[in-house]
């Protein structure tokens, strides 16, 4: 449990200053407290003592040099679609919602880039990229704020062609611990100027400032897009057609794995009568010969591997049909179970110990007497278990947490992490000693004492 | 010029210590200890005091632990290609030569990835992947070390299509300025865990640890390689054509500028007979009909704007050739001045402004009567020029600082970077101010005093 180095002071006047100051845009009401420490986890909600409604870098900025002054926490808030923890208010403090910054500043499509603000989330940027050719990839799943997807280091199914949030920021406008508007970099697509603030904040999940300004890459509509998807015998052989279409350089931009406990999860949730056996779900971007190419090659390997048939969904709908369900395949899960918590987690490791990962996993969960559908951006090694569990069933709860620990520690063992997109948040805090040796802990303490000495930026997140 | 807090004690007892642990892996030799300060711009050779060569990690850390305790810089040192005084020892020190630590320590082809010692180049590195069917694509022209690599996030003629040192890494393992040893990260493909420890790294130039350790991502060979050299009216028209195929999404795998001096340096040096015009320099990377595919429509597009013909180097040898000739543009620069002192430069822009940023360089170079053959990597909007001076020619020399102030205004002014690929090292120090606000900069010294508080590491550069 963190504590300050010095007890919260002033928060009184704080709070006094912030509504007199934001009106409207600011509230103690309790609801909308606890609406801002929602999280999708079992993590018990800790509320902020108010919430306050930005519409400018500025006011953010005012925002924390008052909480700074006062040693008040500040907990940063994008669309609250994060699963670890996030936003809660361990400490109380002031919970800074973006949702009134939704700036598109400027789409620059000469350069693949734009700037927008925080509070913009991935579908209204491309809403917003509509009629310009240009889309933004990352996608991960939820409709997510770009400000949260930097904090998370988001990425998703399209991360395994077109990487990840840490790739795709070229900068960030942020406002520090102490109150200051910093710009982490340029629109140069490349620079050796200096230590990467940029990267630092990525991923920083709020604990180092807020972030109020994006820059990001763009990438041109593909001519092609191609997918479908295949059926498996096992999920081993779903991994090898995977590990085979990496090795094989196909620039595949999205190859997802569903085991058959969640492929019959989407059959009831959306209505589609996909075989269930562990599957995969691809596509393929280029131009139409090149993306045809990619999905022939594709289904090669995995014939190969006793997969198939591989079902092209040639028209858009078919796709976007099929897209929405593996969208939805968090919700789909319910279906196995109405009624029960999900708890969503996630692990990442090399690929050739994906398949024995997710096969060890699936054991444990059966030896566990859990329910738990598996979906995996698997080009990337990282899958998710969706828990559905019986809160009032305390050995089951128990149960689970054993299976989480023992999640982690197969990850790890195999020179993973323990999170590759969700992140740290609260929940996986202490598996942050088991993923770090000694040195590097040290570090990211020190970085964040040097950066956030006030220990105000979103306490109790991430480093204890 | 930095000064350490306190002033440096105890170096005799050090190099003494160094000298009866190290034997003839220590060297106090002053030819030995200029050339460790070689450097390949103007910067003045400021030796350092000793020069010692470890053969492990867990030598490095000694090294580094006796330094520490009696606050005596250390100076990290790879190849010694770097070009902006970074390995010069201005507060004087100890070397720590990696040469000695050229272990490829594990290729897992299986995932794409590879870790190696600090002093592999990635010449070597690629001569053991030769007959994995793997290759490591960053390639900054010399054979640089990969830690040296790693610490001036380094990029070069690949980095449009495989991206930089940035986007190649996954993990470290690095020394810290106490002499601790720590890991940075794992070989999962992505993690959410934490600070990303080894995006600071990357680029840190040797002042907030040594890196003694480097987890790399590979890719396949590609199937087909297809190049070839296309000449342009104009500087305008070249990098015109260069901006619509990055538009286009053409994955062009190196897209490389040469303008008319360039070219008649090259033609010089290398006994080829280009066209002594402005010139693209390609590559396309993918299968037969794919890499095809790609060149047709860059063709189509350089036809467009006026360029052309555009020739297909078809056999490896006139391709190696070729790239050959580009590597060597460098040398090849002397062949117009024989005997003058070569000074390279690089800014990088956002690719939009490429343009008008090469002409007016170009410009700039003419009214200032000196002579600079431009090269670029203008898919990422980079380029370099490579200034021939006559040292003894003082108002030369004026005149090429005043060039250089104009050149890095120019690229800033234009939403860039005042280095691309190169570093700040000592030569570039006074233009971090210029590039980063008060914030940002506030941040950097902050990670610097976090990391290395006692201000041994690679004292007097890029930040002061």
């Amino acid at each position: 449990m963190p504590t300050p180095s010095d007890p919260t002071t002033g928060l009184d006047q704080v709070l006094d200053a912030l509504a007199q100051r934001f009106g409207n845009r600011f509230s103690v009401n309790e609801t909308v407290r606890q609406q801002h420490a929602h999280t999708l986890t079992w993590t018990a909600n800790e509320p902020p003592d108010a919430v306050v409604y930005p519409q400018s870098t500025q006011e953010v900025a005012e925002i924390v040099r008052l909480c700074a002054g006062a040693r008040v926490p500040v907990i940063p808030f994008g669309a609250g679609t994060s699963l670890e923890g996030h936003v809660n208010a361990p400490l109380g403090g002031v919970c800074i919602d973006m949702s009134q910054m939704k700036r598109i500043v400027a789409i620059h499509a000469e350069d693949l880039d734009c700037v927008v603000e925080a509070g913009v989330t991935r579908k209204e940027l491309n809403e917003a990229l509509r009629h310009s050719g240009l889309f933004f990839p990352i996608d991960p799943g939820a409709d997510a704020s770009l400000g949260g997807m930097v904090s998370t280091r988001a990425s998703g199914t399209n991360a395994v062609r077109y990487g990840t949030m840490k790739e795709n920021v070229l900068a960030l406008t942020v406002v520090t611990a102490s109150g200051e508007i910093m710009r982490t970099g340029s629109r140069a697509k490349k620079s050796s100027a200096g230590y990467d603030l940029t990267r630092l904040f990525v991923g920083a999940e709020g604990t180092l400032g807020v972030v109020t300004e994006v820059t990001l890459k763009l990438y041109g509509l593909p001519e092609a897009i191609v997918g479908g998807v295949c059926p498996f015998p096992s999920v081993q052989a779903a991994c090898d057609a995977t590990i085979l279409t990496i090795q094989s350089g196909i620039p595949v931009a999205r190859i997802e794995l569903l085991d058959e406990t969640a492929v019959r999860a989407v059959n009831l949730h959306s209505k589609l009568g996909l075989t269930e056996t562990p599957m995969l779900l691809v596509e393929f971007h280029g131009t139409d010969a090149g993306a045809r190419e990619q999905a022939e090659r594709f289904g090669e390997i995995a014939a190969e591997l006793g997969g198939g048939p591989f079902t092209f969904a040639a028209r858009p709908e078919e796709r976007t049909k099929l897209w929405q369900a593996r969208h939805d395949a968090y919700w789909a899960g319910f279906t196995l179970r109405p009624g029960a918590k999900g708890l969503a987690t996630d692990v990442c490791v090399p690929i050739s110990r994906l398949a024995e990962c997710v096969t060890q996993t699936q054991a444990d969960l059966a030896a566990s007497g859990l329910i738990g559908p598996i979906i995996g951006h698997v080009g990337d090694g990282n899958f998710h278990v969706n828990l559905l569990l019986d809160m009032a069933d305390s050995d089951e709860v128990a149960r689970a947490e054993g299976f989480l620990e023992r999640l982690v520690a197969r990850g790890l063992a195999m020179d993973g992490t323990c999170t590759g997109e969700h992140g740290i948040g609260q929940a996986k805090i202490k598996h942050m000693a088991h993923e770090h040796d000694a040195s590097a802990l040290a570090a990211m303490r020190a970085l964040k004492s040097a950066l956030d000495p006030r220990k105000i930026m979103n306490p109790g997140k991430m480093i204890d």
